[in-house]
């Protein structure tokens, strides 16, 4: 599907499918039945009764995986808010392509397919502390991008990104999004400096005085993102119409999803936070959101990696849970 | 190698490899031109640059992780400390030997061998609030057991237990080797309400006042630990003597690793944590042996599942750094 418009976007969220509520339950009694006592696997029984109801399978498989990393560039690099130059962007795209990224090791480590998509890299968003990032035509056809690359047949989606500047994209997204002040949302990023991240600040706050996006969360995407943000809020729109169950990111990736929470409660149902890093506005983004993450590893690098490295959890989640015998199959005494 | 006694055993301990500094430091290099920015892969960063000091291989491989889980049985099930009945022990070896337990699900999904050793379950140790769980000779035997169980070609290793009523032997030895109240040590095990709770730990201060065991960290484990206790501890010894890194599982495999760090100071740096376990003794084991965990999703289960579990994170930190691209490799430009 093409959006044209963001109002079109804006109109799959009107009926987005639920869990299969006989898929969790099955689901549920047969956790109940394992041999193991009543709970002892914490998180894992949870996430593997998720996981079938999103799949609707009481006894589900996880073998697709698919990682897929959005490329962007921002204009309001302009502004010194990024600690590398703004060409790392195209540079660690290829880097992708050859296979050198953490993320390529991450992926085939956990057995996931990897694409990545890069989104007019020549041609920058616009400095937002100027003029909205993007026109309505350039974010429709970002969330087009995002939508477009999830593989119908994956069965866990990790949506990652490669940008530089886009920790400030996120920030001022989020803070526009959740509200509060600039220096609530803003970080390192990759590694600025004191005096970087109070300038950070200064420009998330720029940007949020030049336009107007209050209670208008694809408005504040537009104006305040960038194409990649845009893609991965498409991308996890895309996957809950398929109900393909998602582990967000870090920072950028959460700002992304948090367009669709805000725009309609309860979109993100399908997600679960798969670590959180170490750029302090994702522990306060999650926070807002109702999600607790399964890692946290300190991780603050983007591509997706924090949530491939919890595949393995959510696979060890759905293993055990399938495969596992009952107490009547295993001839093993209850408590 | 066979012990005949403990002080077979502890000589052992008298010289123990460290990691191989220039592996180290060349691997701390190598981090510092991959393409990311600096420490932005968080712990993974560490996790690596420890492994590869241990393996003595700056770019390092891991291939052959191995879990191994001991058996055994408790007199002190007689006391009423479990929820389950003893003769679950050897029903769940049998679940693993045909494969249904939730750590035949974790070793698959992660690539490691499973092997189960079963320490004479028909003959359980004595009940510690009467006398000696084990003589010299069963413990020395028990060590030697897990002392024989380690590949020498692993280069991982967990090590996990299966025993109805160890959690009260653990929280003995915990409070042995850690002092404290017997409160501060036991839990709810596989699901005590309050009163079993407080019937645990009487039965912990009553093997406590029988046996005197202060600052003998062997004694301790002889007298009021199990067989599958001690073999975790000989395992672990062992795995040091190779340079085979481990990821402790949970309570009662840091209780058994906690032997080793009381008898000889640094006896556990070729140790992780896996995982924090629900078991409330467990936070308060590893903050005394200065050890973060790497997971913390509630599990109580044992048998190993939280460190395997971790296997895929000790993974994923070695693929990155050994296959991740340089900069100068990648024509990647830096900060």
């Amino acid at each position: 599907m093409t959006f044209a418009t963001l109002a079109d976007f804006a109109a799959t969220l009107g009926s987005l499918p639920e869990p299969d509520a006989q898929a969790s339950d099955l689901a549920r009694a047969r956790d109940a039945q394992l041999t193991k006592p009543p709970g002892a696997l914490g998180r894992l029984e949870d996430l593997a009764i998720w996981y079938a109801g999103w799949r609707g399978q009481p006894r589900p498989r996880l073998d697709r995986p698919q990682v897929v990393i959005f490329a962007g560039n921002h204009g309001v690099v302009a502004q010194g808010v990024s600690a590398f130059p703004p060409e790392v962007t195209v540079q660690m795209v290829a880097n992708f392509q050859s296979g050198g990224a953490a993320i390529n090791q991450l992926a085939r480590c956990f057995g996931a397919t990897l694409s990545v998509v890069a989104l007019d890299l020549d041609r920058p968003t616009a400095d937002f502390t100027l003029a909205p990032a993007m026109t309505e035509a350039d974010c429709a056809a970002a969330l087009s991008a995002g939508w477009q690359a999830v593989d119908p047949q994956a069965d866990l989606l990790v949506v990652g990104e490669m940008g530089i500047g886009n920790t400030t994209s996120a920030a001022a997204l989020a803070c526009a999004l959740m509200g509060g002040a600039p220096a609530d949302w803003v970080g390192r990023g990759t590694g600025l400096d004191d005096a970087g991240v109070a300038r950070k600040a200064r420009v998330v706050a720029a940007g949020l005085g030049r336009h107007h996006v209050a209670a208008r969360p694809f408005e504040a995407l537009r104006c305040l993102g960038g194409r990649e943000l845009a893609a991965m809020t498409g991308a996890i729109a895309r996957a809950r119409t398929l109900r393909i169950p998602v582990l967000l990111d870090g920072f950028i990736c959460t700002a992304a999803a948090a367009v669709l929470h805000c725009a309609r409660p309860g979109a993100l149902d399908h997600c679960l936070a798969g670590h959180v890093s170490q750029e302090p506005g994702h522990a306060r983004l999650l926070e807002r959101l109702g999600k607790a993450p399964l890692l946290s590893l300190g991780l603050r690098l983007g591509e997706g990696s924090g949530a491939a490295l919890a595949i393995g959890i959510v696979q060890g989640a759905v293993a055990c849970h399938s495969g596992m015998a009952t107490f009547a199959e295993a001839g093993v005494a209850g408590a």
